[in-house]
């Protein structure tokens, strides 16, 4: 159960920073899916490394390879087993690590935990690990397609450069238009000049991502523990380096009185039962309720600088650590398709889910 | 696993808030823990309606019977079966509510998705079913107590008066002397004048929790999709009028550099590996390191309001509706012992799995 | 997941021989099911005590009590929590059971696992723990009726006495008109006797359950871990007293060709394909086909004995036990319905996960 | 949850009879345990084709190829990703397949529940799904082996030649000294005519395994669904052409009284509670008590036969299929190793498990 995600549509994933190779198995892909591998790779190749001046210069190739569950480009209901190769790794880099744990990485609780850890660019640790899950979610948009259920990420603010408006104020189609995923252009360049600011002081930055699903039925989430914000929390705090998930109004929302914040039903054009306004993020009681999903996701700054920063060693013993390498100055573009791949996977799992609950 | 939460130490709950009882099952508990049936009462007693001028009048008994898994006054590692008769019950109160939808409220998702729903008082989708989770993280806590885990929390924000200190700035023992549970008296007298004021105006209004763990091991957590803030996030946001949780820095966090956010290591007065800061909120790589663990949960106004509301019946009609009837003007204070009752049973369920790491 | 059966239905139990009273929660009953509650009761009254000359004289009440998820008749999708209530209890009975081991029980090994027990009537490993799986199955039985699905079990042999013909010699509907639940009377009064014999001479006798499911669809089952008869053994092995199981041909074809034992393909009278023989009892590939489906439960002797046996007390003293009591000589009667619940459990889990196959 | 087994050491398979690759993920391996791939290899290489004049010539390599989990020689507590990629595949050969449906096949389920299958060798329901089992299975020998645990699994019958006395009566090292896995060369020898005429006969032959735990400590496996033998049972009729299970003294012991098949109590010369005999298969209350845990698998004669035989096509016409290529006479000797795996990875898992029980 440590490192699987979801209940019907369940994905497991393996794999380390330097390892041979990252993978994953999807284990209730519904059949008779189309599968589009261009857009699975796609969807890599948003994640991947060394995209553009503003991540990491890495540039892994990150080619997946579909081992089974496929039969003449169709799912056949079968479990989908993937691997993605691992490539172009400077292990050597990382042998000054062995030793020490790098401050606000995972070093020292996975010394702790398991008394032995791959100290090779984090491990099992790294955010590398996500790119099974873009592979995941690739899949699991390519059910969703068919539902008209659609996702949109983007990046919502950069340290303190944010987008002054919501999601409906902007034309989220823009978003890949630009490297720091933001939809309006102006805000995008300002990111953008901070995120090179922060990378040339050897430093990092924070920001937050918003997503916004359009088209999602009404009935995903199961009341209770399985109310549909406590699955996309879940989903959203299981990517490294995420700190916190709001959706509807969210934290803003603290200071609104009921009579503001309550959205009213009404019937809307299609004669079809509405609400007037969307505070709740079209989700109520658990249970998404027709109208637009939205939630955001903070991210902290990314941990490795390449500036010096005090640690211990292994041993208890004061040292100092700079960073070499690449390594992203701000995790927030890469995020972009990691938030959707996630929101993907817990979306095609309660609808998958929500069909049980008639005979 | 609709109805369930945790792994090892799993709960599951029934109940509506009329129905003839709420309850669950501890599936899990550890075996040969001493019972204390008096603070699991009075955990639940701190949940209840009706125990001060802030919260709702009705003055529910909520008495705990225990029906299986303790022996002789301890557990005995066989489930634990509880329930929580219903009493008190005005019923008829809510014959209005059978052919409506209360704004922000679950009958509109229930009925899309059940296509019946329990229309008194929500039914399941009340937060009645909270006294469930009550009585299982009492249980939770009896087993942490004799790790040397404690939690605390308390409404840290209520509108717009908020705490202007972090958790250590304050004697969190307080809590509990005054109504809204704020460990400031000051503050807490601002918080309480304002929920008599929106109550007044038969309004409501939303807030903050926080919650802090103290005593916590190295090693809690599951790396991947496991990751300890992944369980709280999802542990929390399946509160009912739960909008958001982050931990350490969150959503504040997002502004700040690497360099300021880093939690250096150290070796502290006991010879042990320490951070010199803890902006992680005590968990790194998804895995507890130690520290003090907090973090916050942001809750909506509450949905019922006595004032007029726009909505429609579930016919389509356009209609109004005047909530009648005993409510909360602000969930926070009674917040608080669901949210350390969520927490313990996350900490104790993670405490028994990190017990598999390692033969 | 210790006390939990199934994955989209889901019952979980707690309760003890002797506490206050034993029950469960289904989690996942499908909404909008007509809730027979008569029917309910008669399934638990079918596995009672008490009920005829040949099983034990304890004659309790078992009433059914449900607190939840059922509103005007039908269930509403929410978990139904249930409640069975013990009485007539003669704990004292088992007072001088409370420091030795009785024999092929659950006495040495509940001690050795959790280093405490209720001893009185078994506690926890009591048979009496299966009333519960005997609501809940009654529960799955009102949702398989409405898909035509229908299951019968009966006594095919107690101690070697054996039915001589398959289940299609018989006619099933007979079970119930007598005391062993033998749908042959001739066959059903040789077993009374040699039950009575058994009983008088204070012992006790195994036998087989075989059980037929009528009208299954094809598609229940899972491939890999999840085949229909891995979750129906799982399911069989669960019962106490339990030994073996096997389905279609099982052990007995062990010793056929493959030329006598394959199903040949061929149309049926209503233009379906079907198999000429059904030696697969209804299953290939782990997944239904169909046909109806067969399998046989094998039961050991009862472990209570009213004559002497060696043991030894929880020190280590080598002592002797002679039961007294009211106790069964032999569980096949009272197994039946107990075989028929968990099948209804297993089918209709598998067939709402079946409804997650395709989109 | 469809292509998973076990609950903290869990096992995720995928993979398809001609596809790419097989492999899977072992999620829950602890951490710190020596990896001995020579070992692990050889757990394959007993399962694989063409090993003997016995067994089908397909001459596969089945190399296991380790992605993940493993560190410097020893596993990390990260899940194990392996692949074992396909070679020497004849896919054309089963061209003649892919409209018609092999007699006690999964082809027609497959078709019905699934709506698309890949035809060849039968895909995912092909036995060769197994070679991750026993990778799997072997990972959780090495941490038993620390534990004190071993497995011994021998064919005991084949057909109508049955081996005599129980496993006590048997040196069982000598297993692995003949092609057929009995440990008594006479059966052997006889088994292996048995096969050999069978399969000159262009038919096959089913029969049985048994298994011997020794070494298992007393509290594996939970009472009430998760009895150490429904776990057994479920893992035992997850295998393909497995069709019965039974335990201790099984289907044979209904005839007993209870005064025969009880176990008896003593104190051993270690002055150890134990038992004077051992009918009760080492479990007691779905618990074990620490002594030798044994068993017996049921298996079917292959489906797949030499010879013509009736059947319909996809479109419902009757017609005739004759197997062509290199397939088992008998699957007893290549079941072998795979029980062991099955039986590994259960008691790991509940091994694991049972540390859960106690804080």
């Amino acid at each position: 159960m440590k490192n699987s995600f979801g209940h019907i549509f369940r994905l497991t994933t393996f794999g380390e920073s330097h390892g041979e190779a990252l993978g994953g198995i999807i284990d209730g892909m519904p059949a008779g899916i189309d599968v589009d591998m261009d857009f699975v790779q796609r969807q890599v190749d948003r994640r991947r490394p060394g995209q553009s001046r503003l991540v990491t210069a890495r540039n892994e190739a990150d080619q997946v390879e579909v081992l089974s569950g496929v039969f003449e480009g169709r799912t056949t209901g079968q479990p989908i087993g993937f691997v993605v190769r691992n490539q172009n790794q400077h292990s050597n880099d990382y042998e000054n690590l062995r030793n020490l744990f790098r401050p606000s990485h995972a070093d020292f609780t996975y010394w702790q935990k398991y008394g032995i850890r791959d100290h090779r660019g984090g491990g099992r640790s790294s955010a590398r690990e996500t790119v099974s899950r873009v592979v995941a979610g690739a899949f699991a948009m390519l059910a969703l397609r068919q539902l008209g259920i659609s996702i949109q990420a983007y990046t919502q603010q950069v340290g303190n450069i944010a987008l002054p408006g919501t999601y409906e104020d902007y034309d989220l189609s823009l978003t890949e238009t630009n490297d720091v995923r933001c939809p309006d252009a102006p805000t995008a360049e300002k990111m953008a000049e901070l995120i090179t600011q922060v990378k040339a002081e050897g430093d990092t930055i924070g920001g937050i991502v918003a997503c916004v699903v359009k088209g999602c039925p009404t009935g995903l989430g199961e009341p209770a523990f399985g109310k549909l914000q406590a699955e996309l929390a879940r989903a959203m705090l299981s990517i490294n380096a995420a700190k916190g998930f709001d959706y509807g109004m969210g934290f803003e929302g603290v200071t609104q009185r009921g009579s503001e914040q309550n959205d009213p039903f009404i019937m809307d054009e299609d004669g079809e039962i509405a609400t007037l306004t969307n505070h709740s993020g079209g989700i109520q009681g658990g249970i998404s309720n027709g109208q637009d999903i939205y939630f955001r996701v903070a991210f902290k700054p990314v941990a490795t600088l390449l500036r010096e920063q005090r640690t211990v060693t292994i041993e208890g013993e004061p040292t100092t650590l700079t960073a070499r390498g690449r390594h992203d100055a701000c995790v927030l573009p890469r995020a972009v398709p990691i938030v959707e791949a996630m929101t993907a996977i817990t979306l095609i799992d309660n609808y998958l889910l929500n069909k049980t609950t008639r005979l």
